[in-house]
Formats: C-alpha cells, sequence, structure tokens
C-alpha cells in the first residue's frame, strides 16, 4: 500500500461549526460566505488568483474517519457505489468545492458559496478555468434532483465519525 | 505541520509514458485513450458510476518532486503564483482532470480525453455533476488562450523533478 502524505496549507472558515443543516453543495449556499485563511509561508502562491472569479478547494473531510463503499447520498434513497457520489466516506477523504471568490486581502481569501465545515484543512487551490472545466453537455447518472431542490437540501449526520 | 497520509486506490494508465509532447489538459486530448484500474479491493465503490458521462479524477503529480509558489505555466509566458495555475509544482503535488467515461468493466474504467503520464497514482474518483459543477458564468484570469490554442499545447520538461 503506497501512501502519500499531504500537508494542510491552511484553514477554511466557515458559518458552518456542525454538519447537521449545512448546505449539501456551494449550489446550496450561493450566499454563504467563508474565509480561506492561507498560511502565510504559502502567501507567494495566491499572486494572479484574483484574476478568476471562482476557485476550486481542495480541503480534507476532517470529521470522516471512517470509509464506505457503498453510501446513501443525501440526494438519494438508493445506496450507491461511494465514487458515484460526493460522499465523504471514500477511501481517501479528499473533497472539492467550487466557491466564488470575492476579496483577497494578503494571505486571507474571502469567498461566497461556501458548503464546507467551519475550521476544515486546506489542502489545495487551483482556478476554475472556464477553457478546461466547462462541460458542453453531460450525463448525471442517479443524481436527477432540480437546482431547486439541491439548493433547499440540507445535510444530517449520516457521515460523521 | 499537520501531515494527512492518503492511500493509493489504482493506477491510471495512458498512452504518455514522459511528460514531453503530453496534452496539457483533458480538452487538449478529447480522443486519448486511458484506462484506470481500480484495486479489485475498492471496486465496490464504482457501482452506479456508469450513468455518468464525465468523472474527475484526483492524482497524484508523480513526477513533481519540488514545490514552486511561482510558476511560468505553459499557457503564458509571465510567472504567476502556483495557486492561480494548474502546474504540478504545488504545495501538495494533487491534480484533477475531467475526463468523458467510456466503458466500465469490472474494476477498470476506461475514459476518453486524459491528460497524466501513464503509471499515475489514483487518489479518488468522483462524479462530474452537471448542477453542482457547471459554472454558467466565469472569468478567468490571466488565461486568456483559445479552446484551440489549449487543444495544440503540448508540455515540456519545465515541471519535472
Amino acid at each position: 500500500m503506497t501512501t502519500i502524505p499531504l500537508t494542510v496549507i491552511g484553514t477554511i472558515h466557515t458559518p458552518y461549526t456542525r454538519l447537521e443543516n449545512m448546505p449539501i453543495q456551494p449550489k446550496g449556499a450561493k450566499e454563504s460566505k467563508g474565509v480561506i485563511e492561507l498560511f502565510p509561508e504559502y502567501s507567494e502562491g495566491i499572486k494572479d488568483l484574483d484574476g478568476f472569479s471562482h476557485i476550486y478547494l481542495l480541503y480534507h473531510f476532517h470529521q470522516a474517519k471512517r470509509t464506505e463503499l457503498t453510501v446513501t447520498p443525501f440526494m438519494d434513497t438508493t445506496p450507491r457505489g461511494v465514487f458515484a457520489t460526493r460522499s465523504p466516506l471514500r477511501p481517501n477523504h479528499i473533497g472539492i468545492s467550487i466557491v466564488e471568490l470575492a476579496e483577497i486581502e494578503k494571505n486571507s481569501i474571502k469567498v461566497r458559496g461556501i458548503d464546507v465545515l467551519d475550521n476544515t484543512p486546506l489542502l489545495d487551490i487551483k482556478p476554475y478555468i472556464q477553457n478546461f472545466d466547462a462541460v458542453a453537455k453531460s450525463r448525471s447518472g442517479w443524481m436527477t434532483a432540480s437546482m431547486e431542490e439541491v439548493a433547499k437540501k440540507r445535510s444530517d449526520n449520516r457521515f460523521v465519525g
């Protein structure tokens, strides 16, 4: 078994201190404000980021302690293979979210549309690049919920611990 | 310094055995075929994935051995903060690519539009979900190249080692 050690490079601050009742996706949290505090030794790396309207955050699902290969997603009632979901209970507890960049001040990045727990450990920031990341036409399998349903949906405790 | 140990869950096989002359993004490699070999102990987790036309791959940039907070991207001549680029030389050497899912057979996932090196260690697979991941309108900072330029661009050795 090969292990790759990742280093936490910052902390994501959000209004969500508990998993219950948290938006399940950025699109369910359009106005939720968060602050990404990049540790000062990495500040040089965010130069030019302010030209992008959206960024990917890669982070550690720090409250997910176990792995389950079959899970029932928030937006479904049928158990699904974990790689066909965004559940935190995946083999590596890594999450990605696309958020809107609001403002950068030194090593503090203000964002909107954040759907992660307060104090989530940050692993990476990447620019959302329209030419690379927008898929013109795609098919989303079991995930047939409308945007309205996703926006209304809130999490519960099923993926904790 | 907090470290999070990730486990390699599979191997990405592609036609690219050297970084030189590799497409720099999936959109520059539309017809490039790859096979993701998920280690058998994780096979249960890909149930239902076949309903999705596109998937995210999270992987380890295994040939990037150093970190540089300022880099000159393939598509640019100006040095940029690494978090405003997709360069492998980021603090955690984690890459993400959106690829098209072609076929799943047991623990083998055939994909199209792959832009990573042969034998890249796989860390996660997530479904591309239109409702969560498509950004209707975004601004891509310094990255002003056209799709044609991105598709033609090939990598070189600048991020190796």
